[in-house]
């Protein structure tokens, strides 16, 4: 039995065009199917609007007490519901949830990292965080999870998580008894040979490329620790990583798939 | 089979010392349990951050696009999550839902009366927009759904919608098959008989008492649909309606009983 996970994540989720061609193909993927959301830059808007000033280190998010309740109301609320209310419309029964619904995903607070306390930020320790029973239980009833970056450390407390991070613990827990196709999808084509072409895919990275790129400094910083992600992935037990855009989630070839 | 329908609402929502205290007594209930929350003074404090203007007409929130977005994420988001992360953390294996979640709630546009257009606010047909087969399925496998104010009309769009109501339509779609005690509670201690004198309360309202206290005008503004909504319940089926304090939900006593 075969089960895609798919992330969404990037400029995609702040157009509506882009987000409801990419929801329409997400319906079209036959069998089980989980979306796991990230959607960083509406949550910068409304850190704005609220006039809570940003702190990213290191590309992560320095989460206080008033920002991690931004990132809760638009992940969890504006971005995990509109896009639940969407699926809907286009048949797809799906449900939202966050790490604490049916205590799905648990995480514990991040380690400080050169005395940089990140704050109110969840690291999941392994994909056995991740409560299957509950994911399976759903999708052998025909409910498809969508899953946003807040998670929950068993003592009441909600934590802001990346996103890429729950994409390949959920895809790694259930591999022992599924194959797992896990995609990430955003607005580019897939891992690019130069930032500056747009058109420039790989077919396929094996980690030897990888490790090369990393050398020379030709992958920008934000597709490092996706990168990292799927090749965790695929040495845990997924059987298929890929990387690209959102119309391309049908089609084999016209993405990046990566190879250990 | 027993369920009860816990509808919480009011100041106790602000309050974390309130809501704890109320969680914990929602976990006592023995059998099964469904959350129905509201919580519009959160949502007014976030307008106020965002400088988005709030209209009130007749008690009724006119929900324009940036205000079902506020509306959107204080409900679905800040307090359906908070209130889930607290109840695992209460070894309640609780799901949070608003409307689009599983299907589980469709409503429709309000009317407009007296030629005011409500703008994003749901209205619920009747019992049947309730997707009782989720919900039943849920409190089956021992997850506790918690509802927020916000349904789907199933074209895609969310809508605001009064948390009472939802309490009772789902309190009534459920009374075929179980026996469904539905509680109202707030920081009040009941139905008031003098609202200057907070010990004051009904230990019973009869429908022929509401319309008397209705004509007299003794009780004010947001008791009477809450009390309607009451009624409404027991007459399509439900067995007991209470209206009473955060902290006599396991109390038979110190609360208004509401009878036909």
């Amino acid at each position: 039995m075969k089960i895609h996970v798919v992330k969404i994540g990037g400029h995609l989720i702040n157009d509506k065009n882009f987000l409801n061609i990419f929801l329409k193909s997400f319906c079209k993927l036959s069998g089980y199917k989980i979306l796991i959301h990230g959607g960083g830059e509406i949550a910068n808007i409304i850190l704005d609007k609220m006039k809570i000033p940003k702190k990213i280190i290191q590309g992560r998010r320095i989460t206080d007490k008033r920002t991690l309740e931004v990132a809760i109301m638009t992940y969890a609320g504006i971005i995990n519901k509109n896009i639940v209310a969407l699926l809907q419309y286009y048949k797809c029964n799906a449900i939202g949830l966050c790490g604490a619904d049916g205590n799905c995903i648990q995480s514990e607070y991040a380690k400080k990292e050169k005395n940089i306390d990140y704050g109110y930020v969840g690291e999941i320790k392994n994909s056995k965080s991740i409560n299957t029973n509950l994911i399976k239980f759903l999708l052998i009833n025909n409910i498809t999870p969508v899953l946003c970056p807040i998670t929950h450390n068993g003592f009441g407390t909600l934590l802001n998580t990346n996103a890429d991070t729950i994409a390949s613990n959920v895809a790694i827990s259930l591999s022992k008894k599924y194959e797992i196709e896990l995609h990430f999808c955003f607005e580019k084509k897939g891992v690019l040979k130069n930032i500056y072409d747009s058109d420039s895919f790989f077919h396929k990275v094996n980690f030897k490329l990888f490790l090369e790129m990393k050398k020379n400094s030709t992958i920008y910083n934000g597709m490092i620790p996706k990168l990292e992600n799927a090749f965790f992935a695929l040495k845990n037990g997924v059987y298929r990583v890929s990387i690209g855009s959102y119309y391309s989630l049908n089609d084999l070839y016209n993405k990046t798939i990566i190879y250990l």
